[in-house]
């Protein structure tokens, strides 16, 4: 999805220095008109949030006044946009109005919402800085363009779905989970890749109880991963070979057909033979666990026919002897976590149990063979549109409302 | 698939003792009355046989005068069956006629082979061991219950497909590009498990170059690995789906509905954690390529939806530095691989292309972040019912007629 441009402030031009989609243009500041009502969220939870409404242990908080904030979702119509609607929708988040930027396509259109009906309107960079928070659920491309114009001194807190500043030193990467304190301050956050935010909903407690020494995934990913275009290829391909209309199906959005097929290659390749979605999850494990810049993480990131689940393989060698039990018992106290490891009932983590599940499955989990007492392997399964995209991106939102970091950013003004 | 009991011998009563499917009756002993004429095999190749014609390195060997042999399939109609007698009719295996052994049920029917029309005759041990050759594609059960006798002295060789004997210590357990060698002088064979079959095509020429340490494994198994019906279920079931019909598959072959889902279970759960499919890998390789009791192998095997090829992630540490280039030359010139690996146009395993052929598709080939100059990761896929079933048996008659072992085998009288 690539919209027309629009202006873009020079604010973050050091920063997107590398990409060379960035054009800055002219400077723009606005203060932000959105309202800012006082707002009781009495159902507020403390981690992650009443988003995850979903199979999750509540921890209601007290009875805080909070603000209520304006918020803009540009690139609504795609897979994730829409679920960012949804999850904003079951979220507490104190949303006073939500407003929808698209293309020129989309403008005028009306989409219902929780919120009222909204109507679509055409994206500029003067009318997001109106809101509180944007989501951007668009390219990398566009992100780089207008993400820095947006989020400067005056306009919304930008919470960006794209790789596009997810490398960069000063933008925070968030898990909330995880290091939701890094927001504090932040008027741009990066919202993780899907397999990495998936993957570390487990590695994460597993870490904070052996500290991990190395991690080994393989993937099992959804076609979702390519959007709405991707599940479609994959659900009209299958249906055209089993009906048979052809022996092997068409493919356009994926690099070979993917119906009873797998794919061992996503995103472009990089010179050292990983590909950029394996070497995502090396670099943004290593950023948002505040881990060593050559801590040894690899992945080998393989497409199957399935939906909008991703699964994992995950093994680890830890620095501190693990204890299965020990690790069973944080794995089931850990925030967006649910343990299925119960093989003898069946029970594992699964896609077809996964979908539509803001709790990341996590089961399978043994004493590793390889590393002995100093490692685990286990499998995960988690929605690649929710804990890898829209739920992850409003659980910032939620974090940062909580935080205080969002009343601290209304303070800046251009 | 499960016969109706026929005699069989105690010959293997002490090796089998731990499995209480075996059940020795009546000793029997019978002279083999097949034919065994002298045949002469110019285009028979030295590895891994003329079987395997398909993308391969032909190598001819002399023109040695070789026996012809006669061969017996039992339970040629399942999935695994047919396979057999494809593979057997492409390969120069010299036969000399082929008998099909079936249930009731099966006996009588006719089926057109290469070597003429063959009438499936009800099964019994004394008709196996007129044979000089008997595959055996039936459950471990069976194997356990009729092997035995069927290869006593004076009875047929027997190579098994079954888990049954793999495990126990003077049965040889064969991949015959790896340890052929060890066919010699035994009248039982066992298959290997198609996952460790298929890997190790892959991982054996690297061992020789860089000596493995540890052996890391994720598989993408299709549904072959339950034969016939696992194939039908997972066609069966989409078909369904995706006209409509149900939101998700019925299931009675595996634990769950596999159509656009994945199954993190394959076999039995075993007291460890892992499955029985899972310590396959690590019990098999340890034996075929004779490595330590306690060399470090792990494996998570996962059900996909796709029909036959099986796919893996491997991951290896090497006590050697690894050195890619060499690597790659080594892969190229193993038999039964297939080097795979240009992913500038898009060239990589996939069971897409890996199915239906003999060779074993390897590539993602790259040094591994994780292990750094004594590691490598790589993808490889291969279907699952040639070189993980039936292809790899017929290769070991092909190494036994081949190495002598066959003719020793006709010299032994009960």
């Amino acid at each position: 999805m690539r919209f027309a441009s629009a202006g873009a402030a020079l604010f973050f031009a050091a920063a997107v220095s590398e990409a060379s989609a960035f054009v800055p243009q002219s400077s723009v500041a606005f203060a932000s008109t959105s309202s800012r009502t006082s707002f009781g969220v009495s159902s507020f939870a403390s981690k992650p949030g009443p988003c995850s409404e979903q199979n999750r242990r509540s921890a209601v908080v007290s009875n805080i006044q909070m603000s209520a904030y304006s918020v803009g979702i540009v690139g609504a119509t795609g897979a994730v946009g829409k679920e960012l609607i949804q999850c904003l929708e079951k979220s507490s988040f104190p949303t006073s109005s939500l407003r929808i930027f698209g293309s020129e396509r989309s403008a005028g259109k009306e989409v219902n919402t929780k919120f009222g009906k909204v109507t679509v309107e055409r994206f500029a960079v003067a009318k997001a800085r109106e809101c509180d928070v944007i989501f951007l659920a668009v390219s990398g491309d566009f992100a780089l363009e207008h993400a820095p114009a947006i989020s400067a001194p005056g306009g919304a807190v930008v919470i960006d779905n794209s790789s596009a500043f997810r490398y960069m030193e000063n933008i925070p990467l968030i898990v909330p989970e995880i290091n939701g304190h890094k927001t504090k301050g932040a008027r741009l956050i990066a919202n993780p890749n899907c397999t990495t935010a998936i993957g570390l909903m487990a590695l994460w407690p597993l870490h904070k109880l052996f500290k991990l020494k190395r991690v080994i995934m393989s993937t099992y990913q959804a076609a979702s991963g390519a959007g709405q275009p991707g599940m479609d290829e994959l659900w009209e391909g299958t249906k055209a070979v089993v009906n048979g209309e052809c022996a092997v199906a068409k493919n356009s959005v994926f690099a070979h057909p993917l119906p009873f097929n797998l794919i061992p290659h996503i995103d472009k390749f990089q010179e050292n033979g990983y590909t950029k979605e394996e070497m995502k999850v090396t670099w943004e494990t290593r950023k948002i666990c505040d881990l060593p810049a050559d801590f040894p993480v690899s992945c080998t990131a393989v497409r199957i026919p399935t939906s909008r689940a991703h699964s994992e393989t995950i093994i680890v060698e830890t620095e501190l002897p693990v204890d299965i039990d020990a690790a069973r018992k944080a794995l089931e106290e850990a925030p967006g976590v649910k343990l299925v490891d119960d093989p003898s009932s069946l029970k594992y983590p699964m896609p077809l149990t996964a979908t539509g599940q803001y709790d990341v499955e996590v089961g399978r989990l043994r004493k590793s063979l390889v590393f002995g007492d100093y490692g685990l392997e286990f499998f995960v399964s988690g929605d690649q549109l929710l804990r890898g995209a829209a739920l992850n991106a409003v659980l910032v939102a939620e974090e940062m409302a909580k935080n205080g970091a969002l009343e601290e950013s209304k303070a800046v003004v251009a």
